[in-house]
């Protein structure tokens, strides 16, 4: 055990600071302690790293955070909602910006007859969607036509991306996979189901899984070991934790970013202790849970992460 | 605008304690302006009437209220997380029931070696687990093969089971529509993947997508509505409001039962009022969102809407 | 351990749904077990009963739930925030009802400017305070000067209230003490000040802490007990649960119904399993913790009990 | 409206990552949004300014944020819980610090045998208290008896503190008055009532108000303003936003840093935009309310305003 030290406020880097955290309390603490476990999954050879993302990430402005970690080699596989993958593809297909606006002093109606679209305090303006639109089926033309797999369809698409900052073009080029499970539920769900109306365009999620289901035997067919960063909760974390349990290959490391309780009974808020009793983690797995808005742990994390690397 | 008047606290029936709500305030008036926004509902002949589930109901108990509301004809379309269907089927094939426990009191590595999964404070026994597996490896192998939508599927396991408190069972029983947009997020998903090893089969979500949004051009056509209760958030919640926008058909009704926020950003706990700017709902539409544990507030609506019907 | 029993909706009693509820889960479990907690607690005959109240329960229309436990002689000491108080005795007083409003659609500062007070979806209006403001200034003059503890301050002046519905003139009937902990920290504490610019009046909160530790001394050496219902958490929480520390004389039983969490490290959201190791409550005792709005949860207890007894 | 900007995580300052977060959203946006309003806060010379203190800060390591605030005259006014007090009275008079544990791994009877209390996931050894308790008696007996506002007190206890870190010494050392509203709720409370058994000290809140309210005349009639930082809920929220009500002289700068929700109607959670119907602020005054732990929160915020000025 450890004393409790006073965080010492002053000028200093992010790091500095969460290197301070890790001798206070509550959220802070363990959002040093995440650091930590992120920092030691990252510098383990023998890891695949998940990233896990729920919540409206890309239109508060966390794109390049994620794209970050991406090009810095720290994610193997990418478990997403689909609308942070249709956000991240509507900003680099040259959509117009997100906006900021305050939620107190909106007329959702009127909103509705200006064609805005809101998240909260942020506005998304029908133009992106309609400039989305167009350029996705374009892709999709280029494509053709086929049988792909969630990460197979969304390899092709970022090969096709430009923009250095996008998420999926950064993880096509580094060979990064992205899985989306609920594929219909989002936006380019619905792109691809109309293309899909006069193109022989199909998506096999089974594929996904088989992909991932193996990895797992492979890694413990080869004493290799996983680990996950998940932020939000939802579908990816399910998903990614629930992969292990055919294989019986427990995760080795997992950090959750959530503002979800476990008092509830949801999967989203229950803790990784829970998560031994499933097989998903086990008692020597580096768990811990940092319960925060993700718009203000994701930065400091990677900021963090890149003064460490 | 109207006064509030002090609740009277006595012997009375779970709808006249819901009556008596109305005049209240917080989240007491608003479970019960939810429950009049059921009735109505309900009532409305040309309303095709959706269901949302994600949390772990199931396994809290909650199974005869999901099929009360089926068997009742409240229910035309469930739109369900795997875990929900998975544990369904596992209590309805024979399947060991919940245990409940003291999460304070529990080593979840304990529980891991005794064969017991922990969802807050209930226990799955691996028995359970094991025994649907079996079980419904023989379903599919009855099914054969072919490839289906999830709610082609859901039916056709859903005829094969006899247990009458079964929500698969009773909604095949009432061609009631079940889609899982995340089919392959579940131990459900798993044994499907499993039995595709070697069995032709195949799911095309692409075809659940493609009923509802057929489905929600038609209601416009015929100048129908549709409406929905939401329990929790995540995929179910997404997917039932994002069908709409492409027909630009708004929901007429709209509940939530959620224990999330809005003030984090996500989708799971945004506001009905801001899925208005979406077209996912308007103006007109009847709204309303109860910040409460779906285990207390579910059997209260059920059983306040027995009463009414 | 017990199985989860699967909870049947229907037409029943609030008593009958929370038997159910017993054998469900999560919150519903939860509220089931502490209605039985408070049951034994109010049967067990040498047990001095506490009542916590924290949030704007009054103009929420939760004041009859109130003051039915203490004419039930289910309250002995009714420690309470000033708002509580206050409200109870604006409206005892004759002050305009509490009224309803929709958050969404409503400016503040409009409301500020027709002399309106919002308390979530509720609105005070001025009236109602300056009404209360003439009458509690006529009710200390015939109080009279001298020195009080918060408890006899308002023994004095619920004799003078005739309201029978008043949580403050029920209290002074039945003998039961209302302490205030923070008693300037309200509008009442304001007319209290305001009186005592020309009147020897002064309050003397010392004297309701000798009271409340020389209680705990007297149960103790009476081997008697001590329990508690708390609704919220702030003050009333800490003050109910913080008296007993000194007489070493842990609570017996303890509920609380809170919306607050306990993973931000804070009091008012602490497990009451924290509070063994302070020696508030033990081992031996009887607690359990609702995650709750107190608007549906209260009315539900009340009722419950009112059947049971 | 402004765009959002793709926050650039890197090697930099809190203060520079505080600079980029105003252009994401969510509770990122409002930490620096709150910020700069502090920073303005700050720099008006015709503004007195409160700080709020709820939660366990200090035995969360937060000690030096609030000391290195009053050090720079970033306060003039502290409100707080008596336990925050208590706290940091306790490690000045030559306490054992406080220790982290993990509450998952915890067994709180063991703890209360060992003579350890729990905050979260912090211990509180008993010495602390026992030590807390014999110093706090020699401090009251050197100040001898009489009448005291809970500030007076508090200044003669800090004039005795020689700690330059503690929060009470450097108020009385600047000049910041400090108010505890519910001063006989915390173990402090409990020694000057103890004293108080054979001494003659008593405490008059009502004097403290006597302050504030002629504070905030003064401020008004000189055409000064007030402003607060509030660090969760409670009393200190309420206490620093009511006092403004009766001189109707609302506060200029607001700023809230909270884990409460608004939805459930308390206080603690409440909007500061519903503190605008009740004059508490108004139309015109800088508000922001940031969700999250305040152990993130405060070390960024002071950590970013050291780097300012």
């Amino acid at each position: 055990m450890t004393d409790v030290k006073d965080f010492v406020p002053k000028r200093q880097t992010v790091n500095e600071m969460i290197e301070q955290m890790k001798f206070t309390a509550f959220n802070a603490r363990k959002l040093s302690e995440s650091i930590g476990i992120l920092e030691e999954m990252i510098k383990d050879k023998n890891c695949i790293k998940f990233l896990g993302l729920s919540g409206a990430l890309v239109p508060a402005g966390m794109r390049k955070c994620i794209t970050e970690m991406i090009k810095n080699g720290w994610v193997d596989i990418l478990v997403s909602t689909g609308a942070n993958i249709t956000h991240d593809l509507a900003v680099s297909l040259g959509g117009e910006h997100y906006i900021q606006c305050k939620p107190e002093e909106i007329d959702d109606s009127e909103l509705a007859e200006k064609g805005m679209s809101r998240i909260y305090d942020v506005l998304s303006p029908d133009k992106t969607s309609i400039n989305f639109e167009q350029e996705i089926q374009k892709i999709l033309k280029e494509i053709g036509e086929g049988e792909f797999s969630t990460y197979e369809l969304l390899k092709k698409m970022g090969e096709k991306i430009e923009d250095e900052n996008s998420v999926v073009g950064s993880a096509a080029k580094k060979q990064v996979k992205i899985i989306i499970p609920a594929f219909f539920d989002s936006i380019l769900g619905f792109q691809v189901w109309m293309y899909s109306q006069d193109h022989k365009m199909r998506i096999d999620e089974r594929k996904d899984l088989d992909f991932l289901i193996n990895l797992h035997y492979k890694l413990k067919k080869e004493n290799r070991s996983s680990g996950a960063l998940i932020l939000g909760g939802g579908v990816p974390k399910n998903y990614i934790l629930q992969s292990v349990i055919i294989p019986e290959k427990p995760h080795k490391y997992a950090v959750q970013i959530t503002a979800d309780s476990p008092h509830f009974g949801g999967l989203s808020g229950a803790t990784l202790e829970e998560a031994i009793s499933w097989g998903k983690v086990n008692k020597g797995s580096k768990i811990c849970c940092v319960y925060c808005d993700a718009t203000i742990a994701l930065p400091i994390i990677v900021s963090a992460l890149k003064e460490r690397f």
